[in-house]
């Protein structure tokens, strides 16, 4: 259980946090252990330690959660927080037109991941959470990296496999490569019931001064012919975005 | 340098991760190093293992940075998530009414801890950052914080120090416990010039459906007489808040 080098502590701590996720965000001890496959014992005083650190915190009801100080760490030097916080104005001016969930995603790994979500009590559904994550082929923002993303990556998800959320979904990579180019094309995906029958989700690229696509910023609207109406604004946010970036 | 139980292991990686901040990004290894007070040798391995794990991550010039894995794991379990995002749309419409920096704070040891931050590219100053830190006498947030804490906090920061940062910050201990009295009293706390001679920091209490002060929502002003006057815009979009808690 225990190791000189000490890689496997970091390994075991790496771990814990794994678990927790937007579905999981307290766990007692034991069940902490199973789902991280840590004998109790190592868990516990692993545990122990990271809620001395503030990076793992407990409940009144002793339950273990991600700790409010690790969140800290890690978001006051996220490489992350300059793009977000340059396009939180663009993003709140578009929420306000729109009226629907508006979206930030990067790439990261094979799948978007969400830096930022302004939502709306009455919108229609979205199953994107802040700092969740999205596959590429199926979701409008992940298209829209994946559509600018190296020939490499693009030939991984084609290789699939490409998951249909509904009878939607584009699934068939030759289909799905005929989509990106007009991604390119076009400038923006359109995603009418590719995650969900009644949303459609529309993303436009968000841009660095060299060109690079950096972000997608995107919109879940109802799936209706009103939905494409959405594109110039999109359009105009993200050219906003692009301008107000510092390198 | 070893250890069997490896808790020095964790203590190290706690002690390369502190070194970071809004101010320091990206470091290479040996200053890394330096200021986490560790062997350059230990700071480079533990590195190459939070890089594989996705905890650090490499810029093409070699500096070290956050991982956006980490800001990940920690925010789709972060325990302030829902107050955040129960609170976002409210202060997204206290901040096109204001027009000035809107912000979330909350108690997290002996200051506030700002959760969001809404900015405006015109605002005035404003020393906030997301994941930054103000002390509980000489901010607004802080101010409002600190009238509801317990007895036993209220006592440790009248204690002191009380750090003056401009001739009008609040550094005697009893003209404070006055100044948390009337907070309480009024609902609000208004604070002309008290971090930064231009500005006026003005917030109100967020409470939870039992009462209980859960976080402090602000507002950055210019310091002039008109600032007085979003005292009841913030008490509105406050009492929104609460309302839409669920515990």
């Amino acid at each position: 259980m225990k190791t000189a080098n000490g890689e496997s502590v970091l390994g075991r701590v790496v771990r814990i946090f794994e678990v927790f996720g937007s579905e999981v965000t307290a766990l007692g001890v034991s069940e902490l252990a199973r789902r991280a496959d840590l004998h109790v014992a190592t868990a516990s005083r692993l545990v122990e330690r990271l809620v001395g650190y503030g990076w793992l915190q407990r409940d009144e009801d002793r339950k273990v959660r991600i700790g409010v100080r690790l969140w800290e760490l890690a978001a006051r030097a996220s490489p992350t927080l300059p793009l977000r916080e340059t396009a939180m104005p663009f993003m709140e001016d578009l929420h306000a037109v729109v009226g629907h969930h508006t979206q930030l995603g990067v790439l990261e790994g094979d799948e978007v991941l969400f830096l930022e979500r302004l939502s709306s009590r009455k919108a229609v559904i979205n199953l994107t959470r802040i700092a969740g994550r999205l596959p590429l082929h199926a979701s409008s923002s992940g298209q829209v990296l994946l559509a600018f993303a190296p020939a490499e990556l693009q030939q991984r998800i084609l290789d699939g496999p490409l998951r249909a959320y509904t009878p939607a979904t584009p699934t068939d990579p030759k289909k799905l490569r005929t989509r990106l180019a007009a991604i390119r094309r076009d400038g923006y995906a359109l995603c009418p019931g590719y995650i969900d029958e009644a949303a459609t989700g529309i993303a436009v690229p968000v841009r660095a001064p060299d060109g690079e696509v950096v972000a997608a910023l995107g919109v879940v609207v109802p799936n209706d012919a009103n939905a494409r109406m959405q594109v110039p604004a999109l359009r105009a946010a993200a050219l906003g975005i692009s301008r107000s970036l510092i390198r």
